[in-house]
């Protein structure tokens, strides 16, 4: 496996050139002190350094070793203690916090970028301040300023953790059955008992103290989503000033053996009366976490982006080097037996899909940072509507359509290195095995389809998507680029089909479900169509500077609008034959 | 993780009321006193017990113990040496061997079944016996009768086993630059002398011997493919009588750390000079290699299969067990707190897909086990040349087709399982590990489909094909059933799609290796629909005979129709955008 080097150049492309960042931050007052291109900069190639040889280099060794669990507690493997606490001290795991309780406060296009070399570089050491950064954001959000003032500076710090406790035996989906009960103290706090599993950092080494959000029922709680509280449980007590005292009733039952992210400890976490405090209102509890959960989407969804790189350069090294047959047009290496494998037309075609789908979704995840930018900083309140709409419209997008074609990049990258694919000190084959989680975990991509279409485009009439597709329309018109007319088309073809479901769903409910996968993906690929026309039309302009970066970027959107777009034709017509076939089968005859 | 079931009732379905095997058996000489439909039966379910009780549960620990080397000796894991034992007293190891040398003789179309439930009950093992009936096949149709003689018996009763020496480090795909080489000797054997590696089953320590077939070159070999030829090693050197004498020069040097398939040996295997015995002519040995390659071409298919049916059985099970949230359309499970699963539409997309790749797969299979069995037995000149056409034509398919819809079927049964499908005690995940190997080894699914288009239909100017779209008109023309129309539609597409196919490759040699995974894909959802309008053509002529069986044929073909066969549209599309957008980067670009 190459060292893994974070993609720099790229992501200034995208931040600087495509959607002029710098420009946006200096009218957002609260950015405009905070950060500048330079500022920026600055910061990508310090976190490019981190990763990349920090954390990268543990990547491997910990899925070979993995989380161990005994006596109930977690050790993680070798140097991530140490790399942790390096991280930590640079202050990463509050890049995006806010400054009041010691964060940077920088902006999330930035932190987008962060987050990708990070899961490129070791998704199961990502996943330890992912959910530190998710538990901070949802702590600023939704908790008492004594709640804030006593966690958020040493979670700011990495000195202590953050964790996630949804999921219960029987209740992963479906959060309104959940069992966890939360009895009210005499001192305000409350008693939690109950027990949730796969807890990702529900205990490790790293940190003094872990501090979990748990979701549980109060004594009264009405049945179902709306009876559920969300409480903040530390593992270790905090007195008033921030000393740590005495240990909770928290502990860790066992952890799970899993396919990937061996590194990462997936737990099941006990809580046997143990203390918590309530954050935001009684039975509001699943609206507070959903503050986390979707800061928790989307950085997942950047997982797939991360897996994906990482695969993308190993594959395009081997295939540089690996040499085997000659190019069907004829020898080119000609004073060896053999042509590097990069002059197969196939070879050609899993590494430009690779290439197209990584960069399309580098410049995806940016644009929803930019909008997340827009709906936090902007004092222009349509500005920030208008940003919090596709905010909700396109991080199940994310989520899901990252992870799912993070997963073909990934097969695609093995396939590259053919049978030492499979061998797992080549490198590749972990990939696949850790990028595959992320379609699972943070509400199945399933989930997330359901989500889009029925509570992003349905419930609301269709009112975001058509702020989406008006945008994308206007850059089309406007910017008269290679790509617009067959842009124009598919934009076409998405209104029509959403419009279309819209029918379907009055009368068989069913009609969603039936469709949602399939649509979440055909609305990817259209999202992505609009990002490589954007791509290309500012690399066509500055061709000249750079004929290498710029025509590589001119000839992957070629490729995309040529090869891959065309895949929203067949997914139409899936979609458009609706939901009958799958109900010609009573449970029995499956 | 349940029990496998080898799907008995659906193997008879297709042998005996979609293909009428025994009626064909009854016609063929060589058949027609081995086997009718009672003996048939009688061996699938004997096939099942051996596979579902006495294989199947050495899967998952075989997974966790691994395959071990120490000092140049490979152990299997628990329980494989007396499962192995039990299975090849059960004469499984030569179920299609020839009779005249202790095989049973049975006919392909039933054999395949039965690697079908090997695979699925557990694919490493499985690999054990493949290499060693593929091994036979070759020196079968080859090697002198004093080799086949001393040989074939022995290995045939699963007292010695085979393999396939190939692959050398610098030499995957391209086996004209193998090293490996081969020094006459005065008493007509050669020293060989070279190293290959990913060897699957080089060393083990369930049979007396191991036989290698093994690629070297002779001294004065032309370069190039057509310099190899091909030898019998054995692992230990064999007297005239048949007894053992002692050790060949024949090491494993180390075996590999995988994704999957961990309890079956991939070896380094090391030739120091030891001794061979030239399998056919001098420099003809790639083509009796071939012999062998295309037995495990369609075996290795057939995994993809096998791997797939035991996700859906596994997957359908939690569907039906499991219970997270309402159907849309209401509660159904009303005395629980939410509905199983298999009420959700997505997860009956999941399942529906997996149903009807699986089947199709095992139709088209047998489809393919019949051609072999035309091809060997029958005495017709016309029609076994004809069935050579098809064999030649749908084992490209066949290995590679099965084995990337078989990942995704694998893919989908763990996404059915939620969180619990990425934890290894369910079993799901193993399966997607195991299966993965399948697109790769036996030559990649790229070549495979660089062979389908470029070999087996651009260069003899689309004679098999036209014969296989005949037979399918054929079929839709006289049979007027419910997909009649379809199935002629997307047949009418692959011909055309095939016939600007041959004139691009006439200007630009890039456009084949361009076109040709899509192509592989495009045929195989027509080969399915063909095979799927069969078997709801015979479901619907038997409907009242069993409404939960035939009913549910005709509904998978139908969700096949309506949701599956549409990604040729998108297929077609992207294959006919062409090579150019594939070559606008050169290799420093990527």
């Amino acid at each position: 496996m190459p060292e893994f080097k974070p993609p720099l150049r790229d992501m200034r492309f995208v931040l600087h050139e495509v959607f002029g960042a710098p420009a946006l931050w200096a009218r957002l007052p609260a950015l405009a002190e905070t950060v500048d291109a330079n500022t920026a900069d600055a910061i990508l190639e310090e976190a490019a350094k981190v990763t990349g040889q920090l954390i990268a280099p543990l990547n491997r060794s910990g899925d070979e070793e993995g989380a161990q669990w005994h006596d109930g507690k977690v050790s993680t493997p070798y140097g991530f203690k140490s790399a942790y606490t390096t991280y930590s001290e640079g202050g990463w795991v509050g890049l995006s916090g806010n400054a009041q309780f010691g964060g940077m406060g920088m902006p999330k296009m930035l932190a987008v970028q962060f987050e990708e070399m990070l899961y490129g570089a070791n998704s199961s050491f990502a996943l330890y301040s992912a959910l530190s950064s998710g538990a901070c954001l949802a702590i600023d959000a939704h908790a008492s300023d004594a709640l804030k003032n006593r966690y958020l500076p040493p979670m700011y710090e990495g000195r202590w953790a953050g964790s996630m406790c949804l999921t219960e035996a029987h209740a992963g989906t479906d959060l309104g059955i959940i069992r966890t009960r939360a009895e009210p103290q005499t001192d305000g706090s409350y008693n939690i008992s109950g027990s949730k599993i796969f807890i990702t950092g529900g205990d490790q080494d790293l940190t003094e103290n872990i501090i979990h959000l748990v979701l549980a029922k109060l004594p009264d709680a009405p049945v179902g989503p709306k009876g559920i509280s969300l409480f903040l449980v530390p593992k270790v007590l905090v007195n008033t000033d921030g000393s740590l005292a005495g240990s909770n009733a928290v502990s860790c039952g066992s952890i799970e053996h899993k396919m990937g992210i061996k590194a990462s400890a997936t737990c099941v976490m006990n809580f046997d009366g143990a203390s918590g405090w309530l954050i935001g209102e009684p039975n509001k509890g699943l609206a507070a976490m959903f503050t986390m959960m979707n800061y928790e989407r989307l950085s997942i969804g950047i997982q797939g982006i991360g897996c994906a790189e990482a695969s993308y350069q190993s594959a395009v090294a081997y295939a540089r080097e690996r040499t085997q047959s000659r190019a069907p047009t004829g020898a080119i290496a000609k004073d060896k037996l053999a042509d590097p494998i990069i002059v197969h037309p196939d070879v050609r075609r899993m590494l430009l899909t690779m290439k197209a789908m990584t960069e399309g979704g580098r410049a995806f995840a940016s644009y929803v940072g930019q909008q997340l930018d827009l709906a936090k900083f902007s004092h222009d309140p349509d500005e920030q509507q208008a940003a919090q709409n596709l905010v909700a419209l396109l991080t199940p997008v994310a989520k899901a359509f990252f992870t799912d074609t993070g997963l073909e990049s990934c097969i695609n990258g093995q396939q590259v290195f053919g049978g030492h694919g499979y061998i797992r000190e080549w490198g590749q084959e972990q990939l696949v095995r850790d990028v595959r989680i992320a379609q699972i975990y943070e509400g199945t991509n399933g989930i997330q389809a359901l989500d889009l279409l029925g509570r992003k485009v349905i419930a609301n009439g269709g009112v975001a998507l058509r702020q989406f597709t008006a945008e994308i329309r206007s850059f089309a018109d406007q910017q008269e680029t290679t790509h617009s007319a067959q842009l124009l088309r598919a934009v076409q073809r998405l209104e029509n089909l959403s419009d279309w479901l819209q029918e379907q769903a009055k009368t068989n409910p069913n009609e969603v479900g039936a469709a949602s996968v399939e649509y979440l993906h055909l609305f990817g690929y259209v999202a992505y169509a609009y990002l490589w026309a954007r791509m290309a039309y500012v690399a066509e302009s500055k061709l000249a500077e750079d004929q290498a970066f710029y025509g590589a970027k001119i000839a992957t959107a070629q490729f995309y609008f040529s090869r891959l777009l065309p895949r929203i034709w067949s997914l139409e017509q899936s979609i458009r034959a609706g939901s009958e076939s799958l109900y010609g089968l009573n449970a029995e005859q499956f």
